[in-house]
C-alpha cells in the first residue's frame, strides 16, 4: 500500500517520519517538536557542525539505490565529517524536498536508513525541514558533534615531517559505482533482470553502505596517538592530500606501493581497463580517514589494524607528488570527485 | 564580465565565496577552511538548531526574486527560528545546489545577502557544502543558536488562559506575493518592462526582503515578560495556532477584529477581491512572532511596540477558532501555505 504524502500533509508526515525516535545523549534536551533542537553543552566541550547536500541525479541514482541505503549513506557522509575532526557526532537535523512521486512509504524507507545508522553511532535525529520538491529528491544533512577541548583535529597541525596514514582501503566505493552502472545499462529493457555481483559484493556495499571510521578514532585514542591533520576521504585521496597539504603549508610524498586496494577493487579495474591507482587516487566516496603523525609515532601508528602509512609530508616548496613503482614523480592533481566539474 | 564555475572549479568557489568572513561571536573558534566548523559553548549556555530548505520553483521565483535578497530571506528564516525559541543565532551553515546556468556572480549576488543578514543580526556563517543541481537552485540553511539556561521558550508551555500575541502585521507577504506574479504576468513577452509597485513597496518588500523580530524578543526581556510559549509565524497564524495549541494541550480563541493588518495588505485584497482576514490567517511567511503570555502580563504586554494581543488560549476540548466580527465561531484549519500539499 502506498499513501500519497498529500494525503496525510507535511504536518502528518513528518509526525509519522519521526514518532518515537531513539534519544542517545545527555546533552540532547528537545529534539523533533519545535523550531529548534536545544542541546546542553558542558564548558570542557566543543561543539561541531557539519553539513553535506545530496542531489538526485548528482550524487546518487534511485534506479539502483535503495532509498534505505541512501538514508544510510547521508547520515554516514555526515558523521564521517565529525570523526575527521577526532569527535563524536551526537545530533543529526535533515532537510528533505520530495517530488510528487514519492510516497510516504518511500520516505520512511529513508529514515529507516537514517534511523539505523543514528543507532549504529550514537546519534540523535533531532530535527529537520521537509518540502515539496519540483524534480526529484534533495538530501540536506547537518551534523552536530563535540569532541573534548584540546582534542580536535584540523586540516592545518601537519608538519613537513609527518607520516601520511590512511585507513582501509582506497578506490571500491569508485568501482562499485562502475558495478553498478553497467548492470543498470545491461538492465535496459529487460524485464525481471536480475544484477550481477558475483565477486564484486564488496564493491557494492562500499557504494551502497559506506560506513564512518569510528573505530579508527577509538584505536587512536587507545594507542594515545593524536594526529597532527586529518581529513576524511570524500573526493578522492588526491584531491584530500593537498586540502592537507594547503592547510598546512607542506607538500607531501605518497607511493604508489603503498596505496591500501582491495582485491575486488584491483580484478574490477582489470575488467574495466581503467588504471587501478588513478581510480584509488581519485575515485571518491570511501570515507576513510586520512591523517597525518609526528616521526616518533611511527613504531605506534604501525601497529593499528587498518591504518596504513602511505609516505609523508614535505617542505611546501616541494609540492605534492605520488612516488611511482619505478620512483618517478608523479605531480597530485585534485581531479577526483568533483561534483562542480563534472555537472552536466 | 561572468565567470563559469567549472572554470574555478568547486574550491575555487568556496574560498571565493567565504573569503574575508567577518567573526562576531567568542563561541566561533573555527568557522570555513575544515570539515567541521568549531564552536565553545559555555556550561550555562543552550545550543539551539534549526535547518530550512528553499527549493527554486517552490519556494522561490528568481523572474523577481534578486539573488541578494533570496540569500538575505534564506538567513532571516532561520534566524526567526531560534528567535521563536527565545535565543540568539550564533553560526549559519549553508548547503547550495546549483545548475550549470548560475554564475559565480549569481553566487556571490546570493552570499551578499546571506553576509548582510548575517552582518545585520550578528551571526557567523562557519560553513556549509556547495554542489551541481540539475535543475535550478536548493538552498538549504542550518542555524546554531544559544540561549541562557532556563530561558529557552518552547511550544508547549500555554495554559488554556493565557493571552495570545502576535508581533508587526500579517498578510503582507503574502500579498506581495501576489503583487510581484501580477507583474510577472503583466511583464509576459514585453521587452523593457517595468513593474508597477506604486502603492504596493511594504508587500514588496515583506515579501523579498522579511526581517526576523530580534527586537520583539529584546522588547519582551526588557520589560521582563517571559512567555509560556512561542513561534513564528512562517505557515500563516492559523496553523501556527494550531502548533501551539497542540503541543500545549489547549484549544484558542483568537478575535477578527484584533488580528493586525496593514493598510496596503487590506487595499490589495480589495484589489484581487480576496478575503483579507482568511489572507492574513493562512498567508504564511510572515516571520512575525506568535507567543502566549499570562492574564497577569496583560498589563506589560499591551504596552510593548509592535505587539498585539490578538485572543486567548482555552481548554483543549473547545478547539481552536476565530471569532468573528458578529460573534461567529470559525473553526480554524491549517490549510495556509503548506509546500506539500500545494505542490504539483
Amino acid at each position: 500500500m502506498e499513501t500519497e504524502i498529500s494525503s496525510i500533509g507535511e504536518f502528518g508526515l513528518i509526525d509519522r517520519l519521526t514518532d518515537n525516535l531513539p534519544k542517545f545523549n545527555d546533552s540532547t534536551i528537545t529534539a523533533v517538536g519545535d523550531d529548534a533542537a536545544v542541546m546542553d553543552y558542558g564548558a570542557d566541550r566543543e561543539v561541531l557542525v557539519s553539513t553535506d547536500m545530496l542531489l538526485e541525479g548528482v550524487h546518487f541514482d534511485l534506479t539502483y539505490t535503495p532509498l534505505k541505503h541512501l538514508g544510510y549513506k547521508s547520515a554516514i557522509v555526515n558523521f564521517s565529517d565529525i570523526y575527521a575532526m577526532n569527535g563524536t557526532p551526537r545530533q543529526l537535523v535533515v532537510g528533505l524536498g520530495v517530488s510528487k512521486r514519492f510516497t510516504v512509504e518511500h520516505l520512511e524507507a529513508l529514515y529507516a536508513g537514517l534511523r539505523t545508522a543514528c543507532e549504529v553511532y550514537g546519534v540523535d535525529l533531532v530535527g529537520g525541514d521537509t518540502t515539496s520538491s519540483r524534480s526529484g529528491l534533495v538530501i540536506s544533512a547537518t551534523i552536530i558533534g563535540d569532541a573534548r577541548k584540546g582534542t580536535v583535529v584540523r586540516r592545518s597541525g601537519a608538519k613537513p615531517t609527518d607520516l601520511i596514514c590512511v585507513s582501509g582501503d582506497l578506490g571500491a566505493a569508485y568501482m562499485g559505482l562502475q558495478v553498478l552502472e553497467r548492470e543498470k545499462v545491461a538492465s535496459a529493457g529487460q524485464k525481471d533482470f536480475t544484477p550481477d555481483f558475483a565477486g564484486k559484493e564488496y564493491l557494492v556495499e562500499r557504494q551502497l553502505k559506506p560506513e564512518a571510521r569510528r573505530d579508527i578514532i577509538g584505536e587512536l585514542a587507545e594507542a594515545g596517538i593524536m594526529p597532527t591533520s586529518m581529513i576524511d576521504i570524500s573526493d578522492g585521496l588526491s584531491s584530500e592530500l593537498m586540502h592537507l597539504c594547503k592547510a598546512s603549508k607542506t607538500g607531501c610524498r605518497v607511493y604508489e606501493e603503498r596505496i591500501p586496494i582491495d582485491y575486488q577493487t584491483a580484478v574490477m579495474a582489470e575488467e574495466l581497463n581503467m588504471n587501478l591507482v588513478m581510480a584509488a587516487m581519485n575515485g571518491g566516496e570511501d570515507y576513510e580517514l586520512l591523517f597525518t603523525v609526528p616521526l616518533t609515532a611511527h613504531e605506534a601508528v604501525s601497529q593499528l589494524k587498518g591504518v596504513r602509512v602511505i609516505g609523508h609530508m614535505s617542505p611546501e616548496d616541494q609540492g605534492c607528488a605520488l612516488i611511482g613503482r619505478n620512483g618517478e614523480e608523479i605531480p597530485l592533481r585534485a581531479q577526483g570527485f568533483n561534483h562542480m566539474a563534472a555537472e552536466e
